[in-house]
């Protein structure tokens, strides 16, 4: 959302005064399209807004929601959505990790790095978090079942993240850039895979780190930028091996809920200051 | 080099009061060794020195120079030499070009960039160069068959470079950052590739200018960096490839030879200011 108010980038900026583009979950109640009917639960770009409406040539087409026994509809904006989808593929495609590999994991406990460090657990990775409390810490520790994690606000985390880390790093899931990346890039080993989800850090000028380029040259590091929206086609299949996980009691979950439409605007500062742990969702 | 004096990086940092590490073409003038004879011309980590004492089980082996008709030794310094293998593999192996795609390359006018982009264009490739002068710009697009060649020195040379690649830039051989790598990804079309071979603009703090990284994800482009010493089992096939380029006329080269040992802080120093065309030897 940060990136969409600045400037064009993959998709086009969203202009002042417009309604802020956001992805949510909304319950259809007028409907004049086959597939939508009153009382079904969809997802897509809503927008921060209390009514849509939706035309049936959108180019970002909605989803219905599927009623299943004991599964919130919210999660399919977290897990079984566009983070927990964005991480499926961070993880399968970029990072293609391999069983014992070390897989390190910034903005850990976010709705993106709780999955990613999830799903390289059950691929067979040694996964280390990095978070910005120690209750995310031991949030990832205890019921996610990371092998460690590193709370950055620590003085010594640098140290820590070397010791959780013994045999360096081989895969790095990237939140966040700057000052974390490059802590993390120093321990990457040879010919080690950088997979570049958001740079969260950079956002804003305020945090912005620069990243020792270098080290992608003396660790022949490989680094691949990748948005979701380029895997449209395979959402299904992602959706429904996130959600076999899932059944499986494998991912595990947290969302961190604001109310209030008005209250939108704290909601996007929370996710730079690290306010939220898990999806963080604005109940309208 | 620069980096050599810093750092332990992929090798160990050369200390002071040691002789500084540097490839080099020596003569044999006295042996022991089997395959070493009086006479005999080698290429090899020599050093920044009159003499040098070679030890068989010598961690970087020697390579004997064959003698060619009408092929000057110092070739394989050049183009069939450590700087002319680097631009091979970073081409072929990292940024895999494929016929029709645009392939900038900065320092182009260097030792490694002039061969990455001769060879872009013996692979089909439209090859844009930037360079630092009018002179060097004229060469590679009079003699090496540069499609456009652009002086960034020159206040527009960044609507110079967009006019030069009107389907946006799908490779950059990247041997600079900074200042010029940032236009470079600026124009990137998505899924673009860096071949991440070197950043000389940022070994010094004086001139180093940040990239932004953003980009990377924004255009979902892979960075990979590389070092030819990893290539190390194929640089015979490497060279015999260079080789057959430049007996067909395929790859012309261009040598600054600075004369004297005492001068070697002086050639180093070009390297930063743009100083050499091709190849920079220094004659001992």
């Amino acid at each position: 959302m940060r990136v969409w108010m600045a400037v064009d980038s993959y998709l086009p900026a969203v202009a002042i005064g417009e309604v802020m583009r956001a992805g949510g979950l909304a319950e259809v109640i007028e409907s004049r399209h086959a597939h939508f009917k009153k009382g079904d639960k969809i997802v897509g770009l809503t927008g921060f807004q209390d009514y849509v409406v939706i035309e049936s040539q959108s180019k970002f087409p909605f989803q219905k929601v599927p009623t299943i026994p004991f599964v919130s509809d919210t999660l399919f904006l977290g897990v079984l959505g566009m983070t927990g989808i964005t991480a499926y593929f961070g993880i399968t495609e970029i990072a293609q990790p391999k069983k014992g590999e070390t897989l390190v994991v910034s903005a850990a406990a976010g709705a993106t790095g709780s999955v990613a460090g999830q799903i390289g657990k059950i691929l067979g990775c040694r996964v280390v978090g990095i978070a910005g409390t120690d209750d995310k810490c031991a949030w990832l520790t205890g019921e996610l079942g990371f092998d460690a994690a590193i709370n950055y606000k620590h003085p010594d985390w640098k140290e820590k993240l070397a010791a959780a880390t013994p045999n360096g790093i081989d895969i790095d899931y990237e939140n966040v850039g700057g000052e974390i990346m490059d802590a993390v890039l120093n321990r990457m080993n040879l010919h080690g895979r950088v997979a570049l989800c958001g740079l969260i850090s950079a956002y804003t000028n305020e945090t912005a780190g620069p990243v020792n380029l270098g080290l992608i040259i003396v660790k022949r590091l490989k680094v691949q930028g990748f948005l979701v929206l380029d895997y449209a086609s395979r959402f299904t299949e992602a959706a429904m091996e996130l959600g076999k996980w899932k059944m499986m009691g494998k991912l595990k979950d947290r969302q961190t809920v604001v109310d209030g439409l008005e209250k939108a605007p704290d909601a996007i500062n929370m996710l730079f200051t690290g306010g939220n742990t898990g999806k963080l969702i604005v109940k309208v």
